[in-house]
Order: structure tokens, then sequence, then C-alpha cells
């Protein structure tokens, strides 16, 4: 298949690695990274160095494929046995996004198909396959996108969370693919974007992205998103997403399920994009979701380049918001305790 | 008055500075500076080298008691032009907590009751006003702390936004007070602390001073605050406060209402702690309260010192969390948009 420039993942031209641009040097630098094997492979999953659901499914198909080409085997079995270890490695790299385990499936699917033809025949086949999930995906977000543009009018403002657009797919992406299909075609979106701690995937990516795609983008933290609500600058949130389950409960970057109950309390429409392929029947109920845990000194080192953002992004930095008083409990002074309705008006 | 080596604020032993713990250092590195005039108290306001509602109202005390030494003039009425000079540039620093711009007032009340009095006399009222709003802060803290045990019950668990403990008022502190004290006393509390974005008081201050004490402490990044809660971790909410309005809207550290929202949402009682002085009649409401809005390379640049927490405080760092189905407005696919209530089982 055609690649572009800017497609986050894809096969090497020689046919011999996975390419990447490496995420987690974004915006400072631009890295096309190469991944030679499984090892490399689930490193840069796991490093975040390539992610979004949809894309680490793709990087893992071409992994498939590559790691196939190099198995040096004496039989088709010896060759299962191979294949079938690498699939597994690289299909437990991360424990959330459905889309991994998905194309692992679908490579040895395939695979399994050829069992018989030659080694050729074999290779061909999942490189193939490799190149269907990926063109997929990206005729899905395309599609994605047209459909979230139904739910958009000109001059509308959306809130994101995390990065679910070109980067964290391919091409347009999930949650953004309406802002970018819809700054394609004239519309003057503006979009307020979570920074995303604490590896800052909305400063770090989604600004980025948006302001190139020459989208209004102001960078807020996580934290600020109910003040740029409660002022009314948000006609909707737009989110992607990692696994949904039967009853629509839906796994997403950390903080996301907060943007959601903001959302409710503010009468804001809070919308999820994602390919059809995201929706797990097999789990029932977000219970069934398994939540990766990462290492607290993501929170505590801080170990990404800085600066964090583009040089020239809007940043809006209220250092307070105001609490409604409906809100509070109580309100606890030296003078006492004190329980709604308040009305210190004659204290 | 007598001092304590942990006091964020005071008044040098010469009695010609205002001394403070440069808080943007911690906890990395703990450092007196000194401050001499106007202009370096108004710098460390801004700079957050000196923060907390009450704190910010003692240094400003103890800051024109210091520019009021200072003041060279031939005669009263010139003596009362500069001093109002020098509080109209110090209570001006920060817009937002109402402690500075009351002690500002009772500093310049203090001075003309002096009106006609030799200078000593003067200074002698001076020095002992700004000491009066500092030994009162600290009895205020230690009585709101003793009501705040009265909300809790031993091994309850308490997340904080922000910080408002000994360093940003004196000893115990306000939202944090109830747990100093606690702990004191031999109370197991837990802490989650929200690492508070983007200048991490709460990684940088609150989880150091609650860890220090003996406190089950884990540090989170405010994002993960649904996250904790849903799952049943949080027994209340505690957060300190800069202004209240008359009808209890409250203003505090960024992103506090977005803790409300999630409090009440997931039904945990959500207190703020504040000395009665806090409380603001003047503001009817919080429409009335200005906002300080600081500069976006706070956000972009993250130009604090690493680690931005204490080396062995706990995390806890979920990459992902649940969305219940009942908060999402649709979900968009290639396949369509579906709209609540959703079953995907015979998809």
């Amino acid at each position: 298949m055609k690649y572009e420039k800017n497609d986050p993942v894809r096969l090497s031209e020689d046919g011999t690695a996975v390419e990447i641009i490496d995420q987690t040097l974004l915006p400072n630098m631009f890295k096309i990274k190469r991944l030679h094997n499984a090892d490399e492979i689930c490193s840069a999953i796991q490093l975040l160095e390539v992610r979004g659901a949809p894309c680490i499914g793709i990087c893992a198909a071409y992994g498939i494929y590559i790691c196939a080409l190099k198995i040096s085997a004496e039989n088709e079995s010896e060759f299962f046995v191979q294949l079938e270890k690498c699939a597994e490695q690289i299909g437990s790299a991360r424990p959330t996004a459905v889309n991994l385990s998905l194309a692992v499936k679908k490579m040895l699917r395939r695979a399994k198909l050829c069992k018989g033809r030659t080694r050729d025949e074999m290779m061909a086949a999942l490189k193939d396959e490799a190149e269907t999930i990926h063109s997929e995906d990206i005729e899905t977000c395309h599609i994605i996108s047209e459909f979230g543009l139904t739910l958009m009018k000109d001059g509308d403002s959306v809130l994101t969370h995390c990065n679910a657009g070109a980067l964290a797919t391919s091409r347009y992406g999930t949650g953004l693919g309406t802002l970018l299909l819809g700054a394609e075609r004239g519309y003057n979106f503006h979009a307020y974007v979570d920074e995303t701690r604490p590896l800052l995937q909305g400063a770090r990516l989604t600004s980025y992205e948006l302001s190139n795609a020459g989208i209004d983008t102001t960078l807020i933290c996580d934290n600020m998103a109910s003040y740029v609500m409660s002022k009314g600058l948000i006609d909707a949130c737009f989110v992607g997403c990692d696994r949904v389950a039967a009853n629509g409960d839906t796994a997403n970057k950390i903080g996301t399920s907060g943007v959601a109950v903001l959302a409710k309390h503010y009468g804001i429409p809070f919308y999820v994009f994602c390919p059809f392929t995201t929706i797990d029947t097999e789990c029932k109920t977000g219970e069934d979701i398994v939540i990766e845990m990462r290492d607290g000194d993501e929170i505590k080192k801080m170990y990404f380049e800085k600066p964090v953002a583009p040089e020239n992004v809007k940043c809006l930095n209220p250092a307070f918001d105001v609490t409604p008083a409906e809100l509070i409990t109580a309100i606890v002074t030296e003078k006492g305790i004190f329980y709604p309705p308040y009305d210190f008006s004659e204290k």
C-alpha cells in the first residue's frame, strides 16, 4: 500500500522492519524509528513510542509479519510454534486496548489459512493481512469522521482528552478525525485540549496535530476542564477509546470518566469515537476490562523532553475556579461547621 | 512571637526582613529566602515562592511592617503616603485570595490608629498587628482541625487538591490540618493527593508534608480523581480555599470545582476548610470573585525542579479508566452513531 510521510506506523521500504514516528519525542523532534523484532516492537508499544489503540493494532500486525519473515524453521509446525510465541509476546505488550489482541488474532488466523502453502505464499498473505488492517483503519476513520461532522455545526468548540488523532490511528483519527476533516472543508472549529497527564499526549500530540491543521487550539491542564465547561466554552466532548463493553461502558485514557461526569453535570454532550471492532462483546460491562497499571515514576519524574507543547500553542491558565455552593457538603471554619443552605450575608 | 523551624513565613531574627521557605524549590531543596522590600515581597508572592491564602496574608503583613521600618519621611503625612503606596503594591500582588487584601487593610487601619504617636510606637504597633495576624492564624488552624476531626473516623481516606497544609498557612493548615492533627493523635488516615497542575503543589508540597507526618500518602494525577472515587477508595474530599462568597460559592485552586462535581456524582462528601475571615460578604456570589489568569508557559514549559515529588512517595498510575455507558451521549463508529440504551451483545 501507499504510505504517507506522517503515517505513525508503516512497513519499511525494504519490507524488513516496522517504521514508527517516535511519539515520545514529539513535539520537539520528528524522528522515524525502525523496529526489527518482537522485543523492539513490545518495547516501543510499552514505552508509548507508538501508541493509540488502532495504531498499536496496526503496529502489531506489521510486527508479526516481520517476525514471521525472520523465522528460521525446519518445517511448518516449527514455524507455527515460533509464530505463536511471537504473537503471544506482542499481543500481551499492553492489556487494555482491544485492537492489539484483535490484530494478533487476525494475523494468526490468516497464517493458519495458509497451512500447506509455500513460505512465500504464507508471507504474501501475512503482508496482505497487515496492510488490510491498516487500510481498513484509514477507511474506517474517514467514515467515522463523516459521521462526527453530522453532530457538529460550524464554529463549535470541542474539548478533547488524550490523543485520538492521526498519530493514534492512521490519518484523520477517531476522536479528532471530525475536527481534521472539518478543517479540510473550511469549518471553523475550536478545540480545548486536555494536556492528559502523566504522559501529556494532549499537550505533546493533540495540540501539535490540531494547530498544524490550522484549527484554533487552546491547551489546558486536565483540572481546567470544569472551568472551561462552566464558562460555556465547550459545545461537545470528543474522545477515542481502547475498548467498549457490550453494554457501552468504555475504557479510554485515564481521566476520561472524569470528563464524562463533568460533561453530564454541565449538560454538554460526550461522544466516544471508535472503529466498530473496538466494541468487545466478550466484555459484558466495564468491570471485565483490564486496566493497565503503569510505573509511578511517570508521575514523579517527568522524563519527557521539554518544552511539552508546541511553542506557539495558546494556553488558558486560570489559577483558581469557583465551586458552586450546591456542591459543598460543609464549610469548616474556626467558628464552626456550616451546612447548606449557606447564608453569610449577615456574618 | 516564637517561630518554629518549619514556619513558611516569619520575621527575621534581626527584624528587618521577611523570611520564607522558598516553596518553588520543594521537595528537592529546603531553603529560606529573605525578602527586604515591597518589590521582593510581591515577586515572591507572584512566583508562588510563598503561597497559600493565609500564608500570603501573613507575608503581606510582615512585609508592610518591614517596608514601614525603612520609610524615610520628613513628617507623618509623607510617611502615610509612602506606607499606602507600598500597601497598595503588596495588596495587589495577586487578586483571588481575600487574605492578602484583608491583611493589608488591617495593617493600614492599625497604622492610622497610631497617628500622632512616635515612630517607635507606630513600629511596635505594626509589628504587633502582623504578629497577631500570624498567631491568630495558628490558633484558627488548630480549631479548624479540631472541627475537621469530628467529621472523620479512624481509617478514613481523604482526597486532597492543591496544598492547604502547614506550608500554606502556619503549622497544621486548613484542609490538611485535620490529617496532621489526627496523625499526632494516632489516627490512621489515608490521603490521595491530586498533583495539582500546572504548578504541582499537591505533588511537591502536600505529598511531602503528609508523608513527613507519617500519613499513608498516595500521589495521583488530577485526572485520576474520578478513578479513585469510582473504586470506593475515597471517604471525603478536603480542600482549603482563597475566598468564599456570601452564598457559599468558593474560589480555590483551579480544578477544585471539578473535584466537587466528581464527589457529588460519586456520593462523597466535599468539605471546604477556611478561617472565618475567608468568607467575603462583599462578594454576593462566586461571580464577584476575580480569578487570576497566569502565564501559559506554566503549562507548556514545566520549569520547576525535577523530580517533582518526594522520592519514596507512593503513586497510583492507572493508564485508563472506564466511563459508564450512562454518561456517554453517543458512540460513533463507521457502522453508524449509536445512542443509549447501548446493547452490543449481538453485534
